[in-house]
């Protein structure tokens, strides 16, 4: 079969002519992916992954039912797009997997045992690729094949990526081979990056950030041209969907947060415009930032991970002046919105690697306001943020702990409940003990539910419970917890191991009760 | 009483003489020691603590029965000396502590409930400290009196430190009067240090630092002579106390440990002379860098947090190039011999601050070696620093989670048993669940016991449980590891939750039988 010829609009993003004569079919990339492989490919919560490629791939396995016979160990900066990644797992395609995932395939897999799956800090991740760390067992130390998408070739050969960076530029620089998809369905993001690669040590050097605006980059990601293999045209957009919206919980969430804020500007220990914030995703994410569209706070700026629609309102209410993340997650309608008034945002915005827009270095040197989801949180302020139960994994541990260590004020946001099967108000996310530990008591600052808000700054574990319960615990589950909080101080401080009293052999009963019973509440009195 | 008449010994040491005026005995400072008081001292892993001062104010209490009637808050770097911190908590001096302490006294007081300590990661401590987290609910916001030893006043009234920098820099920045003690007993340490204040975000800039040996700050602590409210001759050094030994135990450790290097020199991933090594206190820790003073390493250097004797024997040994750190804890022979030989190791050693020193930008770029012990690492590579048994304080943090968190190799060392009151090796330091979790998974990338070293790099938890039994438990404790791991396994992945199995309310068993039998060993069969 002869060469695909290059549309039009493929020719005005490529730049680097040449790349052009390796322009091709996926199919003609197959023997490439060799059972066994490491892949990597680019993308970060479902935005700027390939997708041809990886389609194709399917495809094939599909077509010639070759499940559980081509596995890969795939490295994505995040999550990829759902018709890639969770399609992978559902036909049996991924060998091993990191850092982190969403979909229900993909998760399945995971908790099945069909995928070795290992959850690392987001910002650690890249850096422990480039050392070497997840290839010392593979001949060529490398990773066999990398698929990146790109919204443009430059004429020098570097890539302009898409709608994030995520660990491309480290994915790239450990490819033994890469593949080039060039997606003319999305405009050129040219400019809209700061793109760094990463030394060894001891030739690293500092991130000259002082502010969320700073470039201390390129804006493209340059490639040896001599590894590409392929060029694919790629012809549609990202796949995402619509955000989930604030509900009144959340609202009330981003109520006791936005006080919080306004109190501490009060007493000082914030400036009127804050300090630059991070913020997760979810609904309490959402319902913040919406929050602070309506607030007192002008000239507000972010340093986070994933730019969501919410903030987009931020922009248009004039109160965020800028924003830098590594990816724009934008939902369909939000991705229409960008494009249609690009003008007034794209001066606004900066897109960097993870290795730098989850740097403990920046993110403590900027004060940065970090804010997060937990699956539950404990009475002496310990957070799970990745496995239910203790073992069942979620999504990944993702950027939470490189914010949340390092953060000026860290901050866990979290229902006070969740509903059981059974049960509407189930699931308490306070409880005795963290049944897997992601944040540590030496962490986090506040805690803030619908119920409350808790600031624990320098108060010591048994304040802590005190204070936990009562601000943020739902109504239901305060004597439960006092309960427990009492019967394990006053069993600890008699034995002289009072510091962080637990009753040890009791600390999961309220996770037994949901298991057993169906319900938190119905925990037995000990 | 007159006021105190100037030593020889002491003028020579005070450049900037309008201090002398305010030269004073501790009895002229008693009424600016309230009950209640905010206190912070200098010091660090028990060296260049203040000493007249807090002993002087520790004999008032017992003189004039004032147990629990004068009780302070007691900010200080890390530990201070046993005479002083360890005195005044046997004496119910203490109302509040961080973030981190030594000394049977004050960890009875913390586990019996009467002092209220909270454990911090010691470069966050004095951050948190200046962002006013810690004086929040005070009328002042700032710290009421600070006493500091120095081992010299400069002209300009800055303060050389001795053997510790610490918080010293930043609890200074917050004190309303400071109390300075210069130490005539020890000698000038003028030009030893690297001194940084705190700024506050958004103004926080980086730290300039990429080589061990890199200076970006003072030699002086700059110090507001306003606030100086008395000047204190003191007159007798640190009272240190000699190292452990290394053991049998301990020599395996550093044993696998040194092949470990080799075997990453060997594959690349490491260069000859290594990267900056940190190391922690105890036995494990000196066998290492006695283990390294044998190897053939050469060119090494040195990033850690305190430096101890066998530093010294790694400096004679001709392989140790520079060390920093934020204290030099010797033994009283480890300094008699530093003082002997001051020219041979003067401009070889920095002391800088904690903040600096336990820096996760610093750590992370330099790429640093963190090497530490804990109470207990799980199978799936957590780890409890902190508390025994979840709920009894050691020490604190300390600096384990700054390093682990962000070294290149992030380590623990440890034997693979400890002994119960009734079996030798009764308590395992293998366990299925950590009872208190101060490292995560996500952050360990080595497990090593006598048995052997646990390389966990890339391994999902199933394998890294697989690994971390077969290397590191003791023989006795495998099949016991074994089959928790194994029927956690079953379980879990039957329920379609198995990314890390936990048999949830038999996770603690191995304590229970501690708790119950005496031992570890004595665990029901499930």
């Amino acid at each position: 079969m002869a060469s695909p010829v290059a549309s039009a609009a493929l020719k005005a993003r490529v730049g680097r002519t040449s790349l052009l004569k390796k322009l091709c079919r996926p199919e003609d990339m197959l023997h490439h992916f060799p059972h066994g492989a490491y892949v990597g490919w680019s993308g970060f919560t479902g935005v700027g992954y390939p997708k041809k490629m990886p389609t194709f791939l399917a495809d094939h396995v599909e077509k010639n039912n070759l499940q559980g016979k081509l596995k890969y160990t795939l490295f994505v900066g995040a999550s990829s797009g759902a018709e890639t990644e969770n399609r992978w797992a559902s036909l049996d395609m991924i060998e091993r997997r990191s850092p982190h995932q969403v979909g229900k395939s993909i998760a399945k897999g995971i908790n099945e045992g069909r995928i070795n799956f290992f959850d690392k800090h987001l910002s650690m991740f890249p850096v422990d690729l480039v050392y070497g760390f997840y290839t010392k067992d593979r001949p060529n130390k490398n990773l066999d094949v990398v698929v990146v998408e790109a919204s443009e070739i430059k004429p020098d050969g570097s890539i302009v990526p898409g709608a994030s960076v995520g660990a491309t530029p480290e994915l790239i620089q450990m490819a033994d081979k890469i593949i080039i998809e060039v997606n003319t369905a999305i405009p050129s993001f040219d400019g809209l990056h700061d793109i760094t690669m990463t030394d060894l040590p001891p030739r690293r050097k500092p991130y000259l950030i002082m502010g969320v605006e700073d470039r201390i980059g390129s804006t493209s990601i340059p490639i040896d041209p001599e590894k590409v293999v392929g060029v694919i045209e790629s012809d549609y957009p990202d796949q995402t969907t619509p955000n989930s919206a604030a509900d009144g919980c959340s609202r009330n969430i981003a109520n006791h947060l936005i006080e919080f804020f306004e109190h501490e500007v009060t007493h000082g220990r914030l400036p009127k415009s804050l300090l630059p914030l991070q913020s997760g995703i979810g609904n309490i994410a959402n319902a913040v930032i919406g929050g602070l569209s309506e607030s007192n706070f002008y000239n507000l700026k972010v340093w986070t991970e994933v730019i969501q629609d919410t903030f987009l309102d931020l922009f248009d209410s004039g109160r965020l002046d800028f924003a830098t993340a590594t990816s724009i997650r934008f939902s369909p309608d939000g991705f229409k919105r960008f494009y249609d008034n690009w003008e007034s945002y794209y001066d606004k915005l900066l897109l960097r690697s993870q290795q730098v827009s989850n740097s403990p270095e920046i993110i403590r040197r900027l004060g940065v306001i970090g804010m997060n989801t937990p699956v539950e949180v404990d009475i002496y302020a310990h957070a799970n943020s990745t496995n239910v139960m203790g073992s069942r994994m979620l999504n990944g541990l993702g950027g939470s702990a490189d914010f949340l260590r390092s953060a000026k004020y860290s901050i866990m946001h979290s229902p006070s409940t969740r509903p059981s099967k059974t049960d509407p108000i189930g699931v308490s996310c306070i409880v005795p003990m963290c049944t897997h530990v992601d944040q540590t008591e030496h962490d986090l600052d506040v805690i803030v539910t619908e119920v409350g808000l808790a600031d624990v700054r320098g108060l010591s574990p048994r304040e802590r419970a005190r204070v936990i319960i009562d601000k943020c615990a739902h109504d239901e589950y305060k004597p439960i917890l006092t309960d427990y909080f009492d019967k394990a101080e006053f069993e600890c401080l008699r034995k002289g191991m009072g510091h962080e009293p637990h009753l040890l052999f009791n600390a999961f009963d309220m996770h037994k009760a949901l298991v057993e019973e169906g319900s938190m509440r119905k925990v037995k009195k000990r």
